[in-house]
């Protein structure tokens, strides 16, 4: 009876929603610190070595990374689930102006029908080694900033390439965990044969467009089906018709119950950078000098291009993706500015590092060991804020064109390939170079001359206000400035002159070496030559930077763990991490509060039969036919179509699996809200939230919409 | 045992949230429709005859109507709570450049300081009885619609003059409840001398200004104390220094508890016009015709007013009321446009007719009666639509500038003031002239005769554009046409030359009669007097219009209520009635759910320091304080500013005290939310939410901001 008795006062207790539960919290835990969560405790109802585990097969071999976002295998023919704006290039590439894919989707009938999606790879991590004091062991003490970056960069080439050669056919890459102090070697397979299998229209895969990015309520179908391709033998290979659809080692099952509210979730995926760890002083140049000048140029090049580009299709279809990664990015950094100014967020970054400066004060020893390494991120970051308008003025003349970025990577390969393999730079490496020259001719195969002669136009009118007249007399020689109107006819000459963006002619200068180059007397070419040696100058500096960062950022990171008492997560690096949370709705204002889950209805009700709110109208009568089959959520009378939650995401973990208690795919990540956008600096409780996609509305899209039974099928989904 | 199990059912059913509670509802109720009401089943703690009975006191002699608002009793020495936009008016007269009591906030710190309000008039509801047959009777059957019209005028204003003379110093009108149909005898008591008692600034009492208006959450201390002062014997009486505070019958008890969420609540006001018992024709000429003119003409006014007050502080303080007044229907109209339109209530409105169609149609004898009723209504709209160019035009020619509205005043005074006190126009009987003259003077007091140009001058350019050359050949030979100059000079001369906007001259031309008018040849009295014959048929057409309307609408009325097989509540007229509903918050779009009651925390959060986001530095420091005394919400942690519930208002709701279950003033009205601006049209659970301010924001801000004990200590509140 005392049984029975204590069950009512759980079931009372739960009624009351008085139980105790674990909230999202923040961390991008890398695996090597998931022994130290107790992910059970915070609702996980497997046991973890069910999804990490080093020694065996567990969830973790069922994600990959598809180019910059997350995947995750959801069949054993190499079926990936992944973000509709991650395939998004491979979907404007098997579309024409005939052939529209973007706008009516893309289903492949049959496996021999999928598409090549050129350019993109596949990795999934195998294993990884701490190699920090390997690493290290290259540095010797009274070495120079810049020669202590070279070294360790040096090293980590070394130690990727001796690891290649004891695991054929793996890629192996160390990457920098903590700043200056920490190293970790990842193996990775990696697929090069990858192809587009399902899209839905772009008005249900980015319903809501730009006006809704980064915002909830959301409403978007982000998803599409890739799958990952394999030599007849199993083994990675570029594609070839006989490939064979890779089979890998985990496959995720597919959650079709979907989640409710307060349900635990989990996420893998690959974050790609965030700066939790660093300095005011980091904070202040970021959001008062960086940002601020990106925000500007990339409005500028949206506005821009947009207008150049109304009304012509083919060329809007050429500048699509262009387009949409800058206002992507132009729209994060606004909510990041607006984030950093409302959350006050560099006042309370100068009171946490007022309280290290007692702490320091307070003790002779830690005075000695640590007073120099707030001063010297000041000094460090007031010395970067003095050449930015000449720094980021140059890296935008060299690749925010298509054609001097192709220009700058064909010159600098043929100084590049004189040195030996770990002397190069990354993307000059034997092994890299490849994936470089393709990427080179995706972009020249929807090369638009138009918008990069406007894009270098306006920079060079721009130059007219840099401080940088010796290092630009050469340049200012050659084209004239744009006030005279020279500017204007060395573009018009120049592209006509210039044969660089065409395939065959980059395959063949990527061969040449540099006085073959000289003599081509390509105008972008030549531009280079004359930029090459200030871009060289900051090339350098900025190993000399990353050294001096590089040390303070270590000594800071010691500083504040000796005053904290207690370790850190690392930042986002781009390697594989986990974080963990519940369905959750947030209060972006008072007296406002977020659902986490939003409805057909809510379609409907944003419909305005205008971009980006124009679903197509068999999508209109499915939903009021309302045939939801196993889809349907009772509670909601409907199929939820987007989810909130309180994990920890950022940029790049776009695409990765939304898990369930039990490991089940029940969603897929491809947003933070507007107030999380400041998640790359400070993640909270109370505004970070993460957007998915519910498995449920991805799933009916694919049956009812795009009538393709058989993905079902092969995911083994009841419907 | 039996009791304590139910006890425990009823507790877990509590929990569960199952108990059945009756939501809030449609119905704005006049008294006659109380007792059909079962008010205790919806909430109501008290005997029903304690808020209204009419052979004894009652809450209902707490209510009173100030100006076009409502206003409630709360102390036994007349002191009333009503909105800080009701008070605007008399906060503005009171103050100058120097003095800016709209700016700084007003309290008189004795009832001797206490500052006349001119022209603010106080009426409280004494009886009243239905005289439909009565006035009915005045109705002979084959008048013209026009006799008809003037017919039932005269009636109503015998029967007010009759019972005057059996009731002497109350007030009596006769309002019509169903257009053509019922009417209803209303007897008041009527107070001439109010007074400005206290009065938050502007900062706090219209807090979010134009932006927030209309819109939840919202953070307005939008109130106001105002004293009804007779004269020493006890009487009504105009101003004098040696009048006495009224002593009102019945005094509303302050409920400085305050609500929580589901609380049920009830309000009593003068609402002031519905339109849901009109037909589809009716909504679509409003919708596609009326409605667009007059959103135009309001946006156009207030951007030209504003931009050319702006940097005068005289000048934008003489606009001020003009100008919000503007404001607010503008931003009001223009939520009702979005909501006809997203509503689609045009299809709803013509479908429920289609019904109404095949009603009749299945029935000869309804075919007899009532088949016409809606084709004539039909005919009755596209008629007015021909002409609404013109009459629209007109109206603003006559009325949106001061000085014609003035000229015309005095002109038709001169004419009307010929005829019996019963066939004259409203405005000019005997019993009414006092209050016509009143808001002539008020208006010469701030006179801006800039504004005035502006806008005689825009109209008269608009003139060009209406096709009714016939009707203005006299005004064009006077004037000349914009596009020429000779209006801007016209009326350059024009505002030089006369002097009819200063309070004497208004005394005395309200006495000539027309011939010594013209005599005076003053440019403005002339211009009308080109306008009167128009002007005198477009009234006349009017009249007509009402005998039109009028019965064809009580026909429709008729039609409805057999379809219904039920009656209705007749739509707002500006008479006393009830409305009632709970604390409860509402979902305006997918996914976000607006929570019913705002705090202090929502102020700092909106605060920019820049209008209409900018409260006093020390209204900060004392929200840090933290002081809240009684009137904290040991929940919110604060004291809750603005509250959200599901009872049925409209314009004229303004300054209804919101009573709690028990009868106490919990809070007081002054507005609606976004989509609960189509209120007027349609009323749904869903969406429609009244917007009050928390009585305990309210004494708060008295006591802590406004140091004004005094008025604390009269309404009995402890603190």
């Amino acid at each position: 009876m005392i049984i029975r008795v204590l069950v009512s006062v759980f079931l009372l207790l739960s009624v009351l929603n008085l139980v105790p539960e674990a909230k999202g919290e923040e961390g991008m835990y890398p695996m090597s610190e998931l022994e130290k969560l107790d992910l059970q405790a915070a609702g996980l109802e497997l046991d973890p070595e069910l999804i990490y585990n080093p020694n065996g097969l567990s969830l973790v071999d069922g994600i990959c990374k598809i180019g910059g976002c997350t995947g995750s295998f959801v069949s054993d023919q190499g079926l990936m689930l992944t973000n509709h704006h991650c395939a998004f290039r491979a979907i404007r590439d098997a579309s024409s102006a005939e052939d529209d894919f973007l706008h009516q989707g893309f289903s492949a009938l049959t496996q021999a029908d999928e598409v090549p999606a050129v350019g993109y790879t596949v990795r999934i991590t195998d294993s990884y080694r701490d190699v920090s004091s390997e690493v290290l062991s290259a540095v010797i003490s009274d070495m120079s900033p810049e020669d202590r970056t070279r070294a360790i960069e040096k090293k980590m080439k070394e130690l990727s390439l001796a690891e290649e050669e004891v695991k054929p056919g793996k890629r192996a890459e160390v990457s920098e965990m903590f700043l200056g102090k920490t190293y970790v070697l990842f193996t990775y397979t990696y697929l090069k044969d990858v192809r587009l299998v399902f899209a839905p229209p772009l008005a249900i895969g980015n319903f809501g467009g730009e006006e809704d990015n980064w915002m909830w309520p959301r409403h978007s179908g982000d998803f599409s089906f890739m799958r990952a391709y394999v030599g007849p033998d199993g083994k990675p290979a570029d594609y070839s018709p006989d490939n064979i659809p890779y089979s890998p080692k985990v496959v995720l099952e597919v959650g079709s119950n979907g989640v409710a509210e307060d349900d635990f979730v989990f996420i893998f995926g690959y974050p790609g950078t965030t700066y939790r760890h660093r300095s005011a002083a980091f904070l202040k140049y970021l959001s008062e000098q960086y940002m601020p000048t990106v925000v500007d140029w990339y409005g500028w090049q949206i506005d821009n291009l947009v207008a150049s580009a109304q009304g012509d299709r083919s060329r809007e279809l050429a500048l699509a993706a262009r387009v949409k990664g800058l206002q992507n990015t132009y729209k994060n950094y606004r909510g990041k500015l607006q984030g950093i100014s409302r959350l006050d967020l560099l006042t309370t970054r100068e009171n946490e590092e007022t309280n290290l400066k007692k702490f320091i004060a307070n003790d002779p020893e830690l005075t000695k060991n640590y007073s120099k390494v707030l001063p010297g991120l000041d000094d460090y970051y007031h010395q970067r804020a003095e050449t930015i308008g000449f720094d980021l003025w140059l890296g935008y003349m060299l690749r925010s064109s298509e054609t001097m970025s192709a220009a700058l990577t064909v010159w600098e390969n043929s100084i590049e390939k004189n040195k030996s393999e770990t002397d190069r730079e990354w993307a000059y490496m034997e092994r890299n170079l490849d994936q470089t020259l393709n990427s080179l001719v995706i972009k020249a195969q929807t090369f638009d001359p138009q918008a990069d002669a406007l894009i270098m136009g306006e920079l060079l009118m721009r130059a007219e206000n840099i401080n940088q007249a010796a290092a630009l007399a050469g340049v200012s020689d050659m084209v004239g400035s744009s006030g005279s109107k020279k500017a204007d006819k060395f573009l018009d000459r120049a592209f006509k002159k210039s044969s660089l963006m065409k395939d065959e002619t980059l395959l063949e200068v990527m061969e040449m070496d540099t006085e073959q180059l000289r003599d081509l007397n390509d105008p972008f070419l030549d531009l280079v030559a004359e930029l090459y040696p200030p871009y060289l100058e900051l090339r350098e500096e900025n190993k000399r930077h990353k050294g001096q960062l590089d040390q303070l950022q270590a000594s800071l990171q010691d500083l504040k763990k000796l005053y904290q008492g207690q370790d850190f997560v690392p930042d986002a690096n781009g390697t594989l991490r986990l974080t963990y949370g519940r369905i959750e709705g947030y209060s972006p204002r008072d007296a406002i509060e977020m659902v986490p889950l939003t409805t057909l209805e809510g379609i409907l009700e944003k419909d305005t039969g205008v971009k980006p709110f124009n679903v197509p109208d068999r999508f209109k009568e499915l939903v009021l036919e309302g045939d939801f089959g196993p889809f349907l959520s009772k509670e909601m009378g409907g199929v939820p179509v987007n989810m909130l939650y309180s994990t920890d995401t950022t940029g790049g973990n776009s695409g990765s699996p939304v898990l369930n208690a039990t490991g089940q795919v029940v969603g897929l990540n491809f947003d933070r809200a507007w107030e999380a956008t400041i998640n790359d600096f400070a993640w909270d409780h109370s505004y970070s939230r993460s957007i998915g996609v519910d498995i449920r509305y991805v799933l009916w899209v694919t049956w009812k919409y795009g009538q393709a039974d058989r993905l079902l099928r092969e995911m083994k989904v009841d419907f």
